[in-house]
């Protein structure tokens, strides 16, 4: 069931300890350059380097005491993962993370550093969640979706709550979509809080399915995506899809180019480290590839997680 | 004559209109690698990248109508060029940038779209203090020096005074030092409104001449300094030097591999784009070359621009 605005004010408060408030940045030579009133709200400053905190903490500190206790699990060798494997550690319960034995040697050191367990297994969807349901069976730990749970939808929610807390008179707000769990709650937060805003998200052209899923009115897997935006890979979940469907005014496919583009120039102008995945909304106000010119456009930098030593310029 | 706490506070209100008061930030992550708890005061988020901005911007809006009316110079081809550029373009007044004609392009760029006017000279002192003279001799522009001047140190204050004011219970404040107007601003400022806070300086070692000068107790010249901390290269100036002196516990060299180490840790971790010259105090407490363990230790986090296509790892 879709989280309500009451479940988004819970996990404020739930996650409060834990996570951080992120600041809200604006940009002079970024507004310039794009036409707008633009509001950065900097998930890449939240713990972990990602809004993928606020979800699974809200996730593991709702659990009772006791299914606490067996642990959490998920498979993921992203950011959800180093999230879970956190928030884990802050509850004080054992996080067991399922990755490919192919994951990149700096994403296995970063689950580990939280304190995360890894099982490893072969790189393709059916081992992955063959194993976790192995290590289910055999721990009693509760799966933590990374995107397709009310509680982790709830999390990420509490971001876009934040946002217009600090700036209640946005008139439009724009998300990454990948699986849907930041968009989804982002909607849900900004309208029933602000009524009238509009939310809109942008998606790698190279990754399009969530626009032409929403085109045909049903979920379209994402088939062989191709993008430097690598935390957006994923298609749309059975809870997400109906609540964008809903709620969200349209997705916008942006250029790769327009990414890359977009994500230097905050680096350089704005000092901010995101990753591309965080470029891709503003990839959309950077192409003008809808017109918002003039607008308090609010803007979730989804996260910085990237590798300094592969710069895609 | 130095600044005196009631010159800060005027400073602050003076560019309250046009700077940024920037977010001060803290990483767990930095925190645990160092032993100390950091909170980062973002001048990298100040206008320009720099907090450069503060006194410049304090020395023009200083100005009486009929000084500021024909214009500012200076000779800089750093980040204090295009601070006097920008804060005389807010005022509606010219600044006269002086810079080598061997500057970089990227730099004379930066100047010129912030509205300076550059008049190119021989890459000497000696050549730039004459075509400066001679700026000053055809338009009656005042000469905003980078750091030897009381406005520019009661603006550049302003970054501590804030910081202080969100965290009035600081141990220790960190700043590096180059001219000195940022570490004698800083100075005057937490002394004069946390008595008993230490202000401790950082300089490459490349560059010590600060903390040479201090040893020999007289202003020694910065002699074919090499650091990639390009912010720091000058040396003291007849106003920093005493207030420095008095105020300022000791300066600590360290090591061009703490910089970049400490940089790098900062962009991937905190996600934070800082220049070098930045991770130098950072850099202190990298290297662990002072026992601050478990104190709460801010650092002037200086500015943030840097070339992406040259980075030093």
């Amino acid at each position: 069931m879709a989280p309500t605005l009451a479940d988004i004010l819970a996990a404020v408060e739930r996650i409060r300890p834990y996570a951080h408030r992120t600041p809200v940045w604006t940009c002079a030579s970024l507004d310039r350059a794009v036409g707008a009133r633009v509001f950065l709200k900097c998930e890449n400053l939240q713990r972990v380097g990602a809004f993928k905190f606020r979800g699974a903490c809200n996730a593991v500190f709702s659990l009772s005491e006791q299914e606490a206790a067996r642990g959490v699990v998920c498979h993921s060798s992203g950011n959800h993962a180093q999230a879970l494997a956190l928030a884990a550690r802050l509850r004080g319960v054992p996080a067991h993370i399922v990755m490919p034995s192919t994951a990149p040697g700096v994403k296995k050191a970063a689950v580990a550093g939280y304190g995360g367990q890894i099982t490893f297994c072969e790189p393709t969807l059916e081992a992955r969640e063959a194993t976790q349901a192995r290590v289910v069976a055999e721990t009693g730990a509760t799966v933590v979706h990374p995107y397709n749970d009310p509680r982790v939808i709830a999390g990420q929610g509490t971001a876009a709550l934040e946002l217009l807390q600090d700036h209640p008179d946005l008139d439009v707000i724009l998300a990454p979509v990948g699986g849907g769990g930041l968009l989804s709650g982002t909607a849900i937060a900004a309208q029933e809080t602000a009524p009238g805003i509009r939310v809109i998200a942008a998606e790698p052209e190279g990754a399009d399915d969530a626009f032409r899923s929403l085109a045909a009115g049903r979920i379209l897997p994402s088939v062989q995506p191709r993008t430097i935006a690598d935390g957006l890979l994923t298609s749309l979940g059975s809870l997400t899809f109906p609540i964008i469907q809903e709620r969200v005014e349209r997705i916008v496919p942006v250029s790769e180019a327009g990414i890359v583009a977009a994500m230097k120039f905050v680096w350089e102008r704005a000092k901010l480290v995101i990753e591309p995945s965080a470029a891709v909304p503003l990839a959309l106000l950077w192409e003008r590839r809808i017109d918002l010119t003039g607008l308090r456009v609010g803007v979730i930098l989804s996260g910085g997680n990237v590798d300094l030593e592969k710069l895609p310029w």
